[in-house]
């Protein structure tokens, strides 16, 4: 049975929009701080130095999310975060958000590839996600 | 052959990330920005106040985006807005981004349905498009 | 000797910009976080529902921020709240943020005018702050 | 008589919260908006390349803005950029944001100090404004 990654946000005032819920762009940066919650979690950051000027990052490639249920100002969502699919360069992962009421809200998913990324000359260049941050992620891979 | 409808938008600082290019999740908000601009062209608006208290409005039960090439600071990018899906309450939009360049940086789709919503009781009910606003949406129909 | 209400907040990526450090609106979020933060601390809360439909609640009259340090993504930042002056209406808070290295890198204040709102109509009128409120906002009262 | 850079701005959704007003930090972003049009109208960026990988930038020591009156969705503000004190490496910027109904509703100051940076190894150094840009500057210089 594959593992989740569970952390926990609560909506701020500055996320809601005049219809008195939260805006729908929000979501994006919540599953954004969960996938940087969890790769902390893993001893990682979405941002590391290399040798030469070279940093590692994980550019989007696509971003999506099912609105499912109301969430507004104070709500404390829970967010679980799985891996459905693990590939040589992009990890897809899938957001699960619950309302107090724990009942789903939200789901979404990032796709996130391996880059090494030399800021000076905005060269972006695929990599392989290095081993040892492949066989932590890997208990969070989940078959769908 | 179907219309589009056509908007700029210039990426501003606060948009950007430490990564050095738009945020991904800023291009939710230029999509949001580009349907409502579309809905004022055709003498709508994203939020009508109906009789009793009620107000016409669209909450989105699905968003994404698949992300292209480098947007950056400054870029004034044309958005190209077109509806590959037009239901009986929901309209299905998509956008389209070109670069300075002319080169498609990205590619973002937005369900939204078509609500009465009474504010005070938090009560949120499908309708349907209303007719008028249906006739002039069609000329942006698109088959996929 | 006057209490400080102490909260922590992580800068998250979406917040910072193409300089590499937090965009400086930012702050201002920060500011508002904690502020709401205090107000659960105390039992009470930013939007409260009156009778009649109307709402209690604290809109902003002035606000501002001295920047002092670099910060950054995942800094962990120290707010400490105080309140400098508490009118009849208003309350002056004040905002210290520490970095992780225990350097002041912040200082903000925001000046809140509690009011009751009635969202319908857009009426909003200043009202006393409750006392019930104001004897658990006094200890964090400060002289400067 | 001074001049006033002059620019304009539509109160997007995202923009606004729960209030069913503009979230008070997007003052902040417009204030800075303003202020990268106005540089682009001197044929200036807030983004500027030097030899050495150093870049020319504008950090903010201060921020501030009075609200004095209603913001709301779709409003497109007017908003007058004069300059009340331009010093050896900072520049005072002063915002006032009209409503439609041409009623002052906001004023906010910026204080930017023109800086060398070096992004790859973080290095903020104040630099003396640039002789050609300060006299494209002074024709918005106000007495207060």
């Amino acid at each position: 049975m594959p593992e989740r990654f569970i952390t926990q946000r609560r909506v701020e005032f500055c996320e809601t929009d005049a219809a008195g819920i939260v805006h729908f762009s929000s979501l994006f940066c919540y599953m954004e701080q969960a996938e940087h919650a969890f790769l902390r979690s893993l001893g990682s950051s979405v941002m590391q130095k290399l040798e030469g000027g070279w940093q590692l990052g994980w550019p989007r490639v696509r971003a999506e999310c099912d609105y499912l249920g109301r969430i507004q100002f104070e709500d404390i969502l829970e967010i679980q975060l799985s891996i459905p699919r693990l590939g040589r360069t992009s990890s897809t992962y899938q957001f699960d958000f619950f309302s107090p009421a724990v009942k789903l809200v939200a789901r979404g998913v990032l796709i996130a590839v391996c880059c090494r990324i030399h800021p000076a000359t905005a060269v972006v260049e695929p990599v392989p996600i290095p081993d040892e941050l492949r066989v932590r992620m890997s208990p969070y891979l989940c078959d769908i």
